[in-house]
């Protein structure tokens, strides 16, 4: 590790990151939790700083709730990454040797058992995030098996509701990456023509991406361009192919931009020709629907009202939406910008309150085609704020 | 779901999914494994072809012993994906409601759990991928509870294993990629420059990766591209930021290409002004030891004697590696493209054979700087090919 402390580049001050750690210890004080592991790697980089494309490879940050600092640990050749991308002391960062890498014989949660051992946590409530991506089956059975004494709970909910209210800083970055998004969205609906390469066109919303404005460039958002056309419109997550597009053809564009990995959504709809009655008169439902809800939402009420109000709102018309109508959206990694907390479905009884960060995603997927028109939101004093200025409509190319 | 059965645009003839069908069903008769639940995008693509970013939510493969076809099951919302997609009959596709998406209430492993007890196979041997990305400790926990009956162990090693040999039509593909990733690497050489901001250079990156090649376009690297410059080249995962490119950077470049998800990894390493000695001498030294493990790689010889050459290679010199070298790859999607399976590295006795497909990458971190230059390979009968033309050199700008 280098023998210097390189200067800091962080995207916020030291005092939101202590903020937040803090937070962290009260939900975990009031779950009596004392040792918390963090595999996600946006709760990572929240915490932390932590920035790296090393998720692939098993990882974590450790709260330990009578201690100052956050614990890091990770392959070897990744701590001078948390070194220069993290606010912790190096004698909080741990590598382990690469033998522990994909092998049979040697598993990182040792390793990070070992830890918590060494720190005087081996017997004490460990909570685990249990479902997050990056902590699987065999993590779990390793740390069981490293730590007969401790308890081992669910901590799911515990920094992803932390999470949940943003601040004026992260609005920021929220407003930036909108930014992005918006270039990003005219760049792919420019570029949507008959005979032109499905695959050059997300190769441009890729750029559009990354490149940004004059001010600032992009990070990787967490979801890759989503970008079916024709009878592919009919699901939820299909990309581009080879094919070129047709007279005819119904473009589904649901696209990110992101800054310092916080990620901003955005679904439009573009048509190449006329557009059949049928489109036209779901689109005009879906649209007419999601500018109710923008004038609905606000403080006070919760998810599921939300999304009753969409449902009354489309009551009588052919649409059918048997899915979520929106969830949390912010800081994250691929594979996904949602933060699971926050569903607008119904039985998500969360009081929604301002600074929370909601994708309203009334996504319409039928039996040979679908529909996209969504509004990313931050929740105000008295009712909501949209991220992105962009027309509300069916595009026609 | 639709009424009908869209034509199919499957990268494999329907007898090579059979195959590899046919080869991972025995690999399941060699372990006593009755039904296999897979979890791993890239096994699931390779058995059945399922090609979305839905991932995101807990989604699976499950292959059992007597019965004909793979079973699919996801969300509902991307049910139609699977039609698209796969081979399978649509009575194999299985979609769960959107109250199983990331609910306290109801989890997708209690809809697998259905379905393995509709089918029969709820007390039989149920092998699951432990340590596979998106198989969580929830995941497995909910299985243990939904089939009290069944005997789940570990099936991280069977589809894996099946997919290390690769066939002429998945070379295929890969030469495809690797035309992708000579431009890719092209196109970020030429771009970087004192004054350029790394972003912009990233953005042409995306986009030489998506666009690909008059012929035919890319789809995601598994792994967003590492391109870290100055100190952040002394760690192995770190991306660009906003900073301008400065005489004197040193920058890492480990980029891929991809053509149906098969990926094609390579690194080289740019200087931006003179050289500093110690950066010169670990280049000639590093892409001296590549050029002779290249020399000495063929079928016949292990894993751990490709290791064991390349640090005869470098003894005496100043550069010290101490992780793995190389690693089988292939089709994947993130955050991977290593398959798990080989590692060159001490006690990795894996007996190389013709048509294993190797990145051999032996990335240097050293204090304040790193230096890589990699090869991806395919072993022949008589050694090993290159997949790549590119010059294996420092690069000076």
């Amino acid at each position: 590790m280098p023998d210097f402390r390189p200067p800091q580049h962080l995207p916020f001050e030291l005092a939101e990151y202590q903020q937040r750690l803090k937070n962290t210890k009260e939900a975990m004080g009031r779950s009596g939790v004392e040792a918390l592991l963090i595999t996600d790697p946006g709760n990572m980089n929240y915490l932390t700083g932590y920035d790296g494309w090393s998720f692939y490879v098993h990882q974590g940050v450790l709260i330990l709730i009578d201690q100052e600092e956050p614990i890091w640990f990770g392959r070897a050749q990744d701590s001078n990454g948390a070194v220069l991308t993290t606010w912790l002391d190096k004698e909080n960062i741990y590598g382990y040797r690469d033998n522990y890498v994909q092998s049979k014989l040697s598993h990182p949660m040792e390793f990070a058992a070992d830890i918590l051992n060494e720190r005087g946590y081996a017997k004490r409530r460990l909570a685990v995030e249990m479902d997050s991506y990056y902590f699987t089956g065999r993590c779990l059975d390793m740390l069981r098996r490293s730590l007969p004494h401790a308890t081992i709970i669910d901590g799911d909910d515990i920094v992803r509701w932390v999470r949940c209210i943003k601040s004026a800083k992260e609005l920021d970055y929220l407003r930036m990456a909108a930014r992005i998004t918006e270039q990003v969205m005219q760049k792919a609906i420019d570029g949507i023509g008959i005979g032109v390469r499905e695959g050059d066109v997300a190769g441009e919303v890729y750029k559009a991406q990354i490149c940004g404005t004059a001010d600032f460039t992009g990070d990787y958002p967490a979801i890759a361009p989503i970008m079916p056309s024709g009878i592919r419109t009919s699901t939820a997550h299909l990309s581009w192919t080879d094919r070129r597009y047709e007279h005819g053809d119904i473009v589904l564009l649901e696209l990110g931009g992101a800054k310092h990995h916080y990620n901003m959504p955005l679904a439009r709809t573009v048509m190449i020709g006329e557009p059949p009655k049928e489109l036209q008169d779901v689109a005009e439902v879906a649209i007419d629907g999601l500018n109710r809800v923008l004038e609905f939402i606000r403080p006070g009420v919760t998810a599921e009202e939300v999304e009753a109000k969409w449902r009354e709102s489309i009551s009588g018309s052919r649409v059918v939406k048997e899915s979520r109508v929106g969830y949390a959206f912010g800081l994250n990694y691929p594979p996904d910008w949602g933060e699971h907390t926050i569903s607008l479905r119904p039985g998500d009884k969360t009081v929604l309150k301002p600074n929370m960060t909601i994708h309203f995603m009334p996504g319409i997927w039928l039996d040979t085609f679908g529909f996209e028109c969504t509004e990313p939101i931050v929740l105000t004093e008295q009712g909501c704020e949209t991220f992105i200025d962009f027309p509300r409509k069916l595009f026609i190319k």
